[in-house]
């Protein structure tokens, strides 16, 4: 593409901040109508978010059962009707062509464009899915007194892609990308405690200690964010990434591909917790 | 069809007690080899048990929504790859064209015969789907010391259409069907606390109490299974059931759907406690 990405974009006219004190649904009005493209971490506390990967239907049953075959990397939290851009198990009037605040469009495996709405690239054979990401449970881990680097220094997460093959189904493979927080062994024992309540989140860690165990060679060298810090006494905890199913699609190379760009989620009206065993929720009179 | 489907089935050769001290592989040969067509409760104890549902691959993708939409009715533990007879995420040499005991084959939505091997019927746009079922969380009370009514009579739990509406997918929808165990007030607490842990069988319960708040108007008169016995100061307690997937198939009326009988479930070789964030367990040298 001749032009980058980033001037494609409208600038955001609000600020992280701004969106303090709002619902899922109100932010989501606000992502709607082009007001904000920055990332969704601390949006709607304690409200669900997801990562977003929208297929041709062509695609789409291989990747759900990629999703149910790979719990951990790829908890599957939403799946729309074939053509439907409405995300409606996952709130009210959720509208995936315009309701996230930044997205990226790859044709065959290669990221072409970066975009705050994709309404005019909506298709009728386009499936969206919605899958839980480590937003949910790091508010827990914080909730419960657990210091993690990244946030105070205000940089990305590690990602490292891990010897630790997925399942395949279809084009679908790869090893698991896993994000990596350093932590003191007891804070890690407890996070793994945490963590395990929340299976839509990426659920407990996959490894934690000596990275070369899972094919990690390089600590300081993360495939996907920044280096972290350790201090003394820390060890690496490791647990299954969402950018793991987004490098096994870019290497299933489909024709078209739109993901939610990195950090900017699907902000969803159900609560982070209660997804695993919902509770059917309509009665026929 | 001409024959009732009873004469069609081979009679079994081995008896429910035979299976006793049997790994879950060992059962499923000789289930594979024709010697057993009865029930699977209690057979490899501890073991993952499902129910089977296969259809053509034109109903996979939405039979796969309505199980994302629906987990507790239909908490999805495995997927077939398209054509493909194994479930090889279940367990090693899991066939479901033989391994299942007894299997049911319908016709637009329409019983047709019932039949202890599948492989004549077999075809290459076939999808298999494997869904988790109540003997896991069953065996759970019983070894906490919580009694159920139909096993300690050898009957069949009753199972009841309720109002509450599954999320619809495609052709697939309908209301849940739910199971009905009578407990006391405190041995109910402690079974939902004890179901939760295993949202691959149904999770925790759906209702206890009054029937008629969701729509059963005499708890006497089941639409599936037997009339259970209740005694002073029990509560009739609700769980959602593996034949809500098959009620909304029956109604969905697809050319031909093959489903494992009521009771001969497909045994696997995965732990029924371990499913739900299964770690990956493949490294790549």
């Amino acid at each position: 593409m001749g032009q980058s990405a980033e001037t494609r974009v409208a600038p955001s006219y609000m600020h992280y901040a701004d969106f303090s004190g709002m619902t899922a649904a109100e932010a989501r009005l606000h992502f709607r109508r082009g007001a904000y493209n920055g990332h969704t971490a601390g949006i709607a506390p304690g409200m669900l978010q997801g990562n977003v990967v929208i297929l041709p239907v062509e695609y789409a049953l291989d990747f759900s059962r990629y999703c149910q075959r790979n719990p951990q990397p790829c908890p599957l939290i939403g799946v729309s009707d074939t053509g439907s851009p409405m995300m409606h198990t996952l709130g009210s009037d959720i509208d995936i062509r315009s309701d996230v605040p930044l997205y990226r469009i790859y044709e065959n495996g290669e990221l072409k464009d970066e975009v705050g709405d994709i309404t005019h690239l909506w298709r009728n054979d386009f499936v969206a899915f919605a899958l839980g990401c480590s937003f949910s449970f790091e508010d827990a881990l914080i909730a419960d007194g657990i210091p993690l680097r990244h946030i105070e220094q205000n940089k990305t997460v590690g990602m490292y892609v891990s010897n630790i093959m997925t399942e395949p189904a279809g084009p679908f493979a790869g090893g698991t990308v896993v994000s990596m927080r350093p932590l003191h062994v007891q804070d890690a024992i407890r996070a793994s405690a945490i963590c395990a309540r929340f299976p839509h989140a990426h659920g407990q860690p996959v490894h934690m200690g000596d990275p070369a165990l899972i094919g990690i060679t390089d600590i300081d060298a993360p495939d996907w964010g920044d280096k972290t810090e350790f201090r003394d006494g820390e060890i690496p905890v490791f647990w299954a990434c969402g950018v793991t199913p987004q490098n096994a699609v870019r290497s299933a190379m489909p024709s078209i591909c739109i993901t939610h760009a990195p950090g900017s989620m699907l902000v969803c009206d159900v609560p982070a917790w209660a997804t695993d065993s919902k509770q059917p929720k309509k009665h026929q009179n």
